[in-house]
Order: structure tokens, then sequence, then C-alpha cells
């Protein structure tokens, strides 16, 4: 009877406790999950309508895969979950006393536990004009536009009568060697080789040049040295020139300067670092490294109540002491921690016990048959690491229809080396170049 | 002997002959095949570098495929034609005496033949102002604005608090009865209705309205009697206001006045006519009717050698001496038909009967198991013409892989409702209307 009374209790409290996730990313969507079908009052906000699956950003990049393969609307994710409530909304800002989120527009949301899980963006340290050039690869946007600078470099090039020109436009440069510079670099090579000997008439393979530049001493870093040494085997073995120890002093529209290298070139792509998002800003806090949210062993804000920051806009530290790396496996198990932590402390009054990172295993891709993974222990690389990479990343889709299409199209391409999604956009500027007036016959 | 040297002669005029196909449509692409792997000089020039499935456009447009499922690198068509060279550029004249095609930037490209096959765009009767807010349904760009805009009406409704808003961005206004027209307005109350019931928390059915505007007195009036009455009655089931005879007096951002109507909107969509590419200029044509170039029995411009059009942008007549309607068929039949007749006449000096239009049958898709075929002698509706409808346009699909993909995508809504492309692109601008300043609880 007094049992009875007290769960009665519980879930009246739970009946009327608002949790707000600002971010569908996946530490937002984890806990959101978590928190579904539940007597929980749950608002995910975020800015996009649709939920990215990362780790394959780099093939709508390089026009292997349609943006809707890799995206789904945060509200089909989520539909499901009847106590769950999702908002497209910019939030400007967090009342911590009023316990409020405010929105761009004048709306505020009110909470009684807020989660941040606003992710990451790119850092230019300090160099925010390079963006312009040098886009990174964390939206569809961005992906888009680096695939339309790549073709049209292309286009121009076939067009183009002077070899140097021809040159420049058929160099791409990638800075940063960090998984996501490597894939950039590996994918560019393989469409590029391909597009040349295929459908251009007046290209030669020769003409094309993919550099990776890092300031580092050595790519991939955070791996272990014989697969470092195994990729950058497999990058050089796929035309792409790597360079390290190189800081990059300037990025403009076609030149990059770095060290007392000047490279004229058609399409860059910034991968050198990211930084947390300015979530911090709105509590007042001065995140650290690059922007991070202090955070408890329970994932909660330090220096706040109820509020909590998952995923790579939180700080929290690993088994050695160190903030975890900006990975999508941390994110997911952080927000799968706290949704399960709220949902049974809300719900059931229990305290969690402190969040335990576990490592799936580390894992980047150069190319073909090319791919490696760290797991701790033990080390994969080349064919089989690549059959293994794209089983998981087939696996980790959001659903059978997007692991169907992908599963096809990544078929299809290893048979014929075609890319599906070669598409530039209308508006894209294009023109011929206009160095001389000249009649082709 | 006598004969074997007429062929050398005929073989190395074929050598020096170079035809320059303008527009990789339907009819430019028909054509450029049928000059593959001969002994000709082809060149293809487009601003574009895909080709486009145009007749399933509508549906990248309303979130059910995605604009890679339906268009095609020109150089991927082309690259296994050795003789044939892609160009990616604007076409700004023709030098009818110097026989050359001026492109954007001071390049002149030399012709012997020269084919004209530019299509066209759509006709705002000199409202050019309207295009804004009222955007056709001609390229990606175009079908990626209107499914954001849609995307987006829906979610600033479920943000709103003011009834009036709600509804007025729930009201999707259409205008043209034509195919184009009839397909998007089945297609978008198909799309509003299963994410209203399945994904929005504060939206009813009853608030969406999806209205098709049509001037004359008759939508899909190309077609018999029996079919347009079916086609009505289909769209009204499926929740769409039919309004005939009324004419856009105005269209401006959010609001379309036609007769005495005025309607509050969140989305307008315009298939009200279409018009002839500017190429008649090139020439100094003004062509008619709406800029088509005329064109003789051999598809050759009128008052010009070595000239031809095909497509939209040609004005061929057909038996009953009207202009032939601006259809894919008509096109294709078109490409192949001036390919062949110039393949022949430059290779073998054979002078090709006139062109002769095959009516293939006209279609229009309302929505679900609702179709529409007219074959001139029979006619055919309802879901056998739907499914009919569905195998050709799989069907005529540029490859195998393609029609893999989209079939499943169909499959998959079929079995689902659900669409797997609702992108709303980071861009795109989204806010909470701002009317007044309240706190969500």
């Amino acid at each position: 009877m007094a049992e009875a009374s007290l769960r009665d209790g519980a879930e009246s409290q739970a009946r009327s406790s608002r949790v707000v996730i600002v971010g569908a990313g996946f530490a937002g969507l984890a806990a959101a999950r978590e928190l579904g079908n539940t007597a929980i009052d749950v608002t995910v906000i975020d800015r996009r309508n649709h939920n990215l699956f990362q780790p394959l950003l780099y093939q709508v990049a390089t026009a292997a895969l349609s943006p809707a393969d890799i995206s789904e609307p945060i509200r089909r994710t989520l539909g499901r979950y009847r106590n769950i409530r999702v908002m497209l909304a910019e939030v400007i800002g967090v009342d911590a006393v009023a316990k409020t989120v405010k929105l761009d527009g004048g709306t505020d949301v009110a909470y009684d536990r807020l989660v941040i899980a606003t992710g990451s963006e790119y850092n230019y340290f300090g160099h925010d004009d390079w963006r312009a050039w040098a886009p990174g690869l964390k939206t569809i946007h961005e992906a888009r536009l680096i695939r339309q600078r790549l073709l049209i470099a292309f286009e121009k090039a076939e067009l183009s009568h002077d070899p140097e020109e021809k040159k420049a436009l058929l160099t791409s440069v990638i800075i940063g060697g960090g998984p996501t510079g490597v894939e950039m670099a590996g994918a560019i090579a393989e469409l590029g080789r391909f597009m040349i000997t295929r459908d251009f008439r007046r290209l030669e393979p020769d003409h094309m040049r993919v550099i990776l530049i890092e300031a580092g001493p050595k790519i991939l870093a955070a791996f272990p040295d014989n697969l470092t040494q195994y990729a950058l085997k497999a990058l050089e073995k796929a035309g792409v020139e790597v360079m390290t120890n190189l800081p990059v002093q300037s990025v403009t529209n076609g030149e990059v300067v770095a060290g007392s290298l000047r490279i004229r070139t058609g399409c860059v792509i910034w991968g050198a670092g990211v930084k947390a998002s300015p979530a911090g800003t709105w509590l007042g806090i001065e995140g650290k490294p690059a922007g991070r949210i202090p955070v408890g062993a329970d994932l909660s804000v330090t220096g706040f109540a109820d509020i909590y920051a998952v995923g790579d806009t939180s700080a929290a530290l690993g088994e050695d002491g160190k903030p975890l790396p900006a990975l999508a496996q941390v994110a997911k198990q952080q927000g799968e921690y706290l949704g399960k932590a709220l949902r049974q402390g809300l719900l059931e009054g229990r305290v969690a016990s402190p969040f335990q990172f576990r490592n799936r295993g580390n894992t980047a891709v150069i190319g073909r048959n090319a791919a490696i993974f760290d797991f701790g222990k033990w080390t994969l690389k080349g064919r089989l690491a690549w059959f293994l990479w794209a089983i998981v990343h087939v696996y980790l889709l959001v659903n059978f229809e997007k692991r169907l299409l992908v599963s096809i199209q990544w078929i299809w391409r290893y048979l014929t080396r075609q890319r599906g999604a070669r598409l530039i956009d209308e508006n894209a500027a294009i023109s011929v170049p206009s160095s001389t007036q000249r009649t082709e016959t």
C-alpha cells in the first residue's frame, strides 16, 4: 500500500517532468529514445529537421550517395513516441534561473531537466575567413558544396586550354590528416581517376593531384603506428600526396599556402579540427578544451542544477583523466546513459552510477579494399577491415530502407566503380575560362 | 571500285563533319546516341552536367525520391561513345554565317550541322516577379526549393499559436491544372495528410488545404472528358479543392489572389504553362507559339541552312497541322529521328523521309492507385493505370541501378506511406513565428 502510493507519486511527478533536449544528433536522439513512451514530457529542439549519419557524409561529398540516403527527418525517427514533441527552431539562450530555453523569435520553452547535445563545428583557429574557400564536412549543405566544387573544377579543366590552369583545377587540397581528411583524400583520388579515364576527353590521370596536408608529425594521430603506416601506404598507392609537419598559412580562392609551398587548387576541404558548439556561452561558460562544457561523472554540467551536456559539446573525462574524443560512439553512449539515468531518476527516484565509456573500436577508411580498425587490444587492416567497415556502417544506418538503398549503391559501385550522384546544382556558377578568345574546330 | 571510292569519300567527309548539339534533354541525348560511335565528330553542350528525368521531378519536390535517383551525368550517359565530346557551358549565341556557336566566356565552337535542343521554361505570362513566390518544376534546384517550402510551412505551423496563421501555412496553392499541377496537388495532399497524422503533434488533418487553380474551364485539358472527370473525383477524394475558370491576378509572398478569392498560403507552385527556351533569339527569330522555332518536315529551321531544332523548343507540326505538344515522347522521337537522319545523310548521303510523330500514350498520375492513360483509341484509369504508369516510368529510367533504387523506394512507400527524402537544407531560413512572446509549458 505504501509502496503503491510511492509509485503513484513518482508517476505523477514524472508526468509533470519536462525534459528538453537541444540537438538531435547521435547523443540527443539516443537520449530521446530512452525517454520514449514513458510518462515524461519530452521536447526535442533542433535547427535542422533531420539527423545526419555523419560517418558517411564524405560519400555524399564525393558523389557516391545522396543526402537522403544518410539522413532522416527527426520527426520520423521520434514519431512513434507519443510523449516526444519535436520543434524545428534555433536556440539562442538558456535562463537557468527561470528554467527556460530561449528560441529565436521570442518563444521560451520551460524545462525541468535540460540536455545540451549541440555537437561540434569546424575550428578554423581564428581564420574564419578561410571557411568560404575551405568548407568542412558537417552538414548536407557543405557536402553538396564540396561535391559541386570538385565536379565544376573537372568540368572547367576539360574546357581549359592553359596547361597550368588545367593542373591547378585538377589539384585538390585536403587540410587535416584525421579520419575525415583521409577518407576525403582517398575518395577524391578514386573519383577523379575514374572520371578522367572514363568520361573526360581532354584530361590525363597525370594531370590530377590530391594533396593531404597535416600540421602535426603524422596522419591519423589517434591510431597506433602500424595502422598509420598502412594508411599512408594505401593513400600513396591511391595517388594521394601526404605532407606532414606542414601548418597552413593561408587559404584564399584557388590557393593554399603552407610552409614554403604555394599550391594552386580547384577545391580545398577543411578537416583540421573541431570545436564545441557555442552552447557553453548560453550558460556563460568558457568551456575547455575548444569550448567543450565541463561535466561531472553523471554528465551534469558543473555548477548548474538540472542541466546536462552530452556528445561533442561535453567535456566528459575518460578513465585516463583526459577528455573523451569527439566521436559518434561516445555521443551515442552518453545519450543512452543520460536518457536511461533521467528515466530511472524521474520515474523511480534511482540515482545512476557514473558514466563509463566502452570503446567499440575506432575506424577509418582509405578507399576500395582499404580500411583500418583499432579495437584497443587488437587491430585490423586491409580488405577484411574494409568489408567489416562497410557492414558496420550499413548496420548503423537508421532503418531497413536506408540499409537496402546504401547496400545496393555500394555493391553497384564496387562492380562498376560508377558514382551515381555526380550532380552539379543548376545555380552553381559555370563559365568557360575566358583567358583568350578562340574557336574550337 | 567506283562504289568503294564513293564510300571512302563519304567516310572522309563524315570524319570532317562536326555536329554540335546544344541541350542534353530527351531530344538532344536521343540525337547524340544515334550519332554515337560513328565517324562523325559530335559535341554536346549543356549548361547542366546532368540530364533529368522530368516526369518524376514532382516526386523529388514531394520528398519521395532523391535528385540523383532521376538524374545522371551527361558524361556518364555519353561516356561510351568515343566520338562524342561533352562541354559544360552556357551558349549565348549562334553565328550562322561563320557557322559557330558562341559560349559564355568567349570561346566559339565550330559546326557543320547544329542541333538546337534547349527545351522549355515556365511561362509567367509577363509576371516574372511571381517566379520568386511560385517556382515551377523544371530543375532540381526548383524541386528542392519547393520541397523545402512545403516542409518548412508544416514546421512553422506546428510552432504557431495563431489559428489563422496555422491554416495559412498549411494551405498549398498549385497554379495550373495540367499534368504537373495535378501530380503535385495529389502528392502534396498525400504527403501532408501522412505527416500530420503520424509526425506532428499540434496539427489536425482538417487544418490542411490543397488548392488547384486552373484558368480554363477544365483540368487536364489535353485528355478526353471521361478521364478528366475521373481525375477530378480522385483529386477531390484525396482532399484537393479544384477551382476552374479562375485566372490568377497576383502572387505575392504568402498570398494568391484569383477572381474574388484571396488565399493566404505557405507554399505556391507554378505549373500554368511553358514557353520555349530563348534559343530562337540566337537566330534572330521570334518563334511561335510561345517562342518555339519554326521547322520543316525534316526538323531543319525554316530559313537557315544546316541548323535543326528538336523537342520543346521546336514548333514541328503534327498531322493535324497544329504544333506538336511539348512532351517527352515528342522530344525523344524527334531526337532519334534527327540523329538517324544526320548519320545517314553525312555517312551515306541519304535523304530522310519527313518526321512523323507516333503517339505512345499520354498519362498523368493523381496519387496512390489513381492514374490515367490516353492511348488515342482507348483509355485506362484507376489502379491498373497506376501500376502501368509505375512500370513504364521505372522502365524509362536511364539504367538498371536507378530502376532498382526507384523501385525499392516506391515499394517501400507503398507499404509504409513513408517518404524518405524529407530534408530541409540547413541554409533555409527557419525561425519561430514571433507574433508574441510566450512561454510554453
